[in-house]
């Protein structure tokens, strides 16, 4: 079975969780893939380039000046880093960009109406990942030259633009299209019944228990996106999704979501 | 024949001549790989940064924050724009770092005295690529899997460390490792008889004629290295080396080096 690691912005922006997690990922057994962000950096560099980062209901707006930051950051930086820790714990990473090897090709996001019902919104330089945009035959082939693919989430469009698209997305797109499990980390230890609570892990969420949930405003705000960004992954081919804590990749436990 | 292409500022910092060069390099039949600079983006990053560049003897001294700067631009912007253009010309190009895949792997470079004998420098975070630094086997495997590597000069040293390293270097050692024809692109047609002739194109240089070339004062300054860096690279193993226009990549033409 083939897995895709998604870590966030806990696991990028501390350096020692970053070591510690390249360690953990390098001893997971058998193929698979690792997806990353770098949000907080990346707004950071537009910072001190002079460039005010402007978020819309969580999606980066993307003018030129800040297409060249989060590639920068993302593909540059970042990707790059990761690569050399996960090298040296012998995990034969490369990492990649949607453009390489027109390995994620997705057309650009059309100016779109925000949840007001009202504003329009062009998000410039940011495209939309799904399944079908994934490369799987090329992925394939990395994998069966024993490499393991660590992703950002700059994609392109074939025609010569760069785009900014959600590594959550590109996390649950790749599974999809690769019949893979996908294994989303984050700070908390899974889904909590009481965000009070650090223990109060849910075992498993389906699709029904995730609307009642929901309906209890026991779930809420942004683990929102993702459990239903995790549900599409599955009924679109992901055999598995579990959502845990970034410091226990190697053990049991988390929110396993089902359909 | 496998072609190691290499470009230099002159194609990296106009988008024009990106985009012609893209065009051209894509219609260049057989096994090929790009190697790019972008030393010129990554000063302005530096400086917009409030980083000072510094230079010794042609080479950046390599500080942490120079070596986000230089991972940035050289592997983030400047290698998925590259990627991106040969995408869209239907060359599937795969941009990497020497960490990427470990296919570079090298020493960083030990405080050396400069050429006065007396200054010593430690240049940071650099390091020295070779023909036994480069993944022979892995870049098989990639161009066996239809790809067009887009290397550039950020490698690594299989400890977790990034490391800066010469472009021009890394195109020749890749170039013998690999048993290719190196293309060395940069602005004039070729090796100049008169540097005031732009016309005056020597055909062929040998190691001979080089010396003597050499002791006339007609070749000089950065075309020295250039020259002792094609026959290094043809001792250690490449086919051929070729010095030519970056906008003559198709023709023929151009000053050819032999031993």
């Amino acid at each position: 079975m083939i897995r895709v690691v998604k870590i966030g912005g806990n696991v990028i922006d501390s350096e020692s969780a970053l070591k510690a997690f390249c360690a953990d990922f390098a001893a997971l057994p058998g193929p698979k893939l690792l997806v990353h962000g770098g949000g907080v950096l990346a707004s950071s560099l537009q910072e001190a380039l002079g460039q005010k980062p402007v978020m819309i209901e969580g999606r980066r707006v993307t003018d030129e000046a800040a297409l060249r930051s989060v590639t920068m950051v993302y593909a540059g930086w970042c990707n790059k880093h990761i690569v050399a820790l996960l090298q040296a714990q012998g995990c034969n990473a490369i990492g990649l960009s949607g453009a390489d090897a027109n390995l994620i090709r997705c057309p650009r996001r059309q100016p779109r109406t925000l949840s007001d019902g009202q504003t329009v919104v062009d998000y410039g330089f940011v495209g939309d990942v799904c399944k079908e945009s994934v490369n799987v035959e090329m992925l394939q082939g990395l994998l069966a030259l024993g490499l393991c693919p660590v992703v950002c989430a700059i994609n392109h469009d074939g025609s010569g633009q760069l785009l900014n698209t959600n590594a959550d997305t590109v996390a649950s797109s790749l599974a999809s299209a690769l019949g893979a499990e996908l294994v989303c980390l984050f700070e908390k230890k899974g889904v909590l019944l009481n965000s009070e609570d650090e223990d109060s892990v849910i075992e498993s969420i389906d699709t029904l228990s995730f609307e009642r949930l929901r309906e209890e405003g026991v779930i809420v705000k942004g683990m929102i996106p993702k459990i239903e960004n995790a549900l599409k992954s599955l009924r679109e081919g992901a055999v598995g999704v579990v959502i845990k804590n970034s410091a226990a990749l190697l053990d049991e436990g988390g929110t396993k979501i089902k359909l």
